[in-house]
């Protein structure tokens, strides 16, 4: 795997000085046609070998490109924000915007690799780090961004000599600290680890570049050349449309019959009942978010459902049990132009809460394989794709001690059409229907299969849907506060949910 | 102060019950009016005496308006992101955009009135904090926002009351806390600091509501009504144009000689100077920030200045001394969509950074007072306002020992059509002249005004405007890197620049 890059490769100072200034011009160059197109962001991850220049390379990128429209990141020990969020979040909210670019010193591999090499995970965690690793650049490049990862590598001896040479001068000794040396103790270990690291996620869209990094003009004119060719080759490709994926259709409903028509929308519960299982169960979820244990976990409860099946309503029961300081509701409208500039999910990220609160989603990211898919705003590829990135961003979640809750929220076509025409009727401001109510009630059946689709594909053993029949809004109301609080009980249940490090 | 709010106000329960309904309706209807207008958000602030029910009562706002586009944000202790920061930086981030309603539980006077009632500050230092928290509701208002201020009162004997009501009563017991007890003791010293805080900051655009809290429902349909009529009154006048403030005019120009006119743009540094001061400077500049001390500062250095003047170049100097994990730079353009939705400085609140780093602004908060007053994007009452607006921004970074650095690169007219021909010729990319350049170009004089009566206004002893002669760019650059090193100097040679909290 390294051995291209222990060869000794070295570049004279003459052409060194010959090939940069070129080499800059065309940075800058691409670096504009980037932002003018700002179709795509570019990442650049920067890791490797201590004492190998991963610092020099970065500075030297901010030097020859222009430093204004490049942010970049030291992904050092995270802040006690981001410790309350899972692990993936402190990415997310560092993601450059279409047109820029970032570049990441210390990546979603820096601690998967150093907690390995200390021994301080086992095997099988470094495993599913990589799996997450791999997921999050499978996404980032399927919208569209371009992903380039460098390894800047050092021969066991090359490391030892670049360690010295940077302590004898005077200029650059701050930059040898105990730990390079400690790390260089456990050179043999670090090469193991890494060079597993990397094969496993070497990708056709985001194959690692590993470059020797011991001379210094080598390494320079490798890098800027990588990046000038990488961008130059997708600021072609923009325009080209990109091929659909010919994968096979979802489930054809053949018989007509599916999920939704399972479900026994005629449930009641008669009003005394009711109040009592309201008294009950609010009673209940207030005791479970006051519970000294609640200050571990997070709850992200989410609802979609029919237009006018109730969701407003069923959250009211929710919050009034609540304490208004402890949750926050997310109403998912449009996305704003910074949203736009960003990977779909984006837009949920900065909204995950810190431990110890509740968020809820009136609307959420199902919009993609609901109205997204039925509408047409996006391709089929990008909703076909949106189960998998669904999945793996739910997985992240639970895996972080968060509950997630989530809704659907069933009426018929008849009880939607008495409520449309009662709403019309009483003509309360906060009750009105719109045209678009009546529209997408004509693509009633358009969206009776995406949901069927949506439960098949999304409802996880982790992160399992709950269909509630609202046909009688108090019965939806008391099975959606009976499952917060089955939910939650079992995650504080659950061993292990004290505070712990990513 | 609190007399009317030791009467012993009650509403008896009939008549709340026959209250409510139509209150509530309306609450949600001028709700629904405030979101739909989106032209100016709301704050509500809820404070008070320890058991005079703040949190119910914003409890209750939750229950009565659609919690969906309400915002509660409990003010605890702040998060390590947050110390980090000036101490208004965790109001900014929280401010709810037009349309709307945030209420704060918990406001910029909590923590002022709870150090001085336990000793823990000075007299001076609580008038200061009442001070900038006068300036951020008047620069709210001015912003447009509607700002209601809750003081739920209770007399120390109604005090004790409370609290043991709510200990006898096992539902409500949990909220009853050893500190809730200490508070108590101190009633008299609260008492008195916070009538002064009351009397010194109910201002006639935000004044103090002081509510009696001791019988639920009087505190709820008062609390209730004060907020429907003032989004009402708000949004009655909100088609009325602000009346013009008919401030006297800022300083004329009758003799032609301004400030810019005093500078002697011809200076120079000859070719071999340049290089050894660059490397001088430069070296001191990576030194300075590279030493220990400097993790508990920041560097805000701000760009402004003519078209061409050689800002970019200027900036790489100063970021080729830097390393790349250290500085951010931030070039300002138009404002996105959220920014649009919030008070002017927000944008550049948002990127203030964290201690031990370098934030570089190329143009920024002084375009209120160049391009939006000289193409009149903004009202002359915006723009004057903002003189005092960004020397209070400023003030506030200072304090949190952050180096303000405000360079202004001034060229000649002769000189800039100089480089803009030499630009057209060449025709690098990045180099491009535009068609608003030429325009800008002729309202040179505008312009000149502007920055006369911005350095005169803003030009202040603890963050002065560096005037730089640019004509010669490498003397322009020596004595930018030169100004930032001894500002920088002067910081960590302060006293106290350790870490402290707010």
């Amino acid at each position: 795997m390294f051995e291209s890059a222990e060869l000794g490769h070295k570049i004279d100072k003459e052409t060194y000085d010959k090939e940069v200034p070129q080499l800059r011009e065309a940075l800058l160059d691409a670096q504009i046609d980037l932002a003018k197109l700002a179709k795509f962001p570019v990442l650049i991850l920067v890791g490797g070998v201590d004492g190998a220049g991963r610092g020099e390379t970065v500075n030297l990128l901010n030097e020859w490109l222009d430093p204004r429209y490049i942010q970049t990141h030291a992904m050092g020990e995270p802040s006690d924000e981001e410790l309350d969020r899972p692990m993936m979040w402190r990415f997310w909210r560092e993601l450059p915007p279409k047109g820029r670019i970032g570049i990441f010193l210390g990546s979603w591999y820096t601690w998967p690799i150093i907690n390995r090499v200390q021994g301080r995970t086992k095997l099988a965690e470094l495993d599913q780090s990589l799996e997450r690793a791999a997921r999050m650049e499978k996404m980032l490049t399927e919208e569209g961004a371009l992903i380039i990862k460098f390894w800047l590598h050092l021969s066991k001896d090359k490391q030892r000599k670049r360690l010295r040479l940077l302590e004898k001068d005077p200029k650059t000794r701050w930059r040898v600290s105990e730990r390079d040396w400690e790390h260089y103790k456990k050179y043999d270990k670090f090469r193991v680890v890494s060079e597993s690291v990397i094969r496993h996620t070497s990708t056709a869209e985001a194959p690692w570049i590993i470059v020797e990094g011991f001379d210094s003009h080598y390494r320079s004119l490798t890098v800027g050349r990588v990046i000038l060719d990488a961008i130059h080759k997708r600021l072609a490709d923009a325009d080209k449309t990109i091929s659909e994926v010919s994968a096979p259709p979802p489930l054809p409903s053949i018989d007509n019959l599916d999920i939704l028509k399972t479900l026994d929308l005629g449930q009641q519960i008669d009003k005394k009942d009711y109040q009592s299982e309201l008294e009950k169960y609010q009673g209940k979820l207030a005791l479970l978010t006051r519970d000294p244990k609640f200050k571990n976990i997070t709850v992200i409860a989410m609802f979609e459902g029919n237009d006018a099946a109730g969701k407003g309503g069923a959250i009211r029961r929710i919050t009034g049990a609540l304490d208004a300081r402890d949750y926050n509701i997310i109403p998912v409208a449009a996305p704003t132009e910074e949203e736009r500039a960003q990977p779909y999910l984006w837009r949920f990220w900065r909204h995950i809460p810190r431990r110890g609160r509740v968020t809820i989603f009136d609307r959420s990211w199902y919009g993609r394989v609901l109205v997204e898919r039925v509408e047409q705003f996006c391709t089929e590829a990008d909703w076909m794709r949106a189960y998998s990135e669904i999945n793996e961003f739910e997985a992240q979640l639970v895996r972080h001690n968060i509950v997630v809750v989530k809704f659907w929220l069933s009426i018929s076509k008849e009880e939607q059409l008495k409520r449309f025409k009662a709403r019309e009727m009483i003509g309360f401001k906060h009750f009105k229907i719109t045209e678009e109510d009546w529209r997408n009630r004509e693509k009633w059946d358009d969206y009776e299969q995406a949901i069927s689709d949506m439960v098949d594909r999304t409802s996880t053993e982790i992160a399992p849907w709950t269909l509630v029949e609202a046909n009688d809004k108090n019965f939806a109301r008391i099975k959606i506060l009976k499952t917060m609080c089955r939910q939650i009980e079992t995650m504080l249940k659950k061993k292990g949910i004290e505070f712990k490090k990513n």
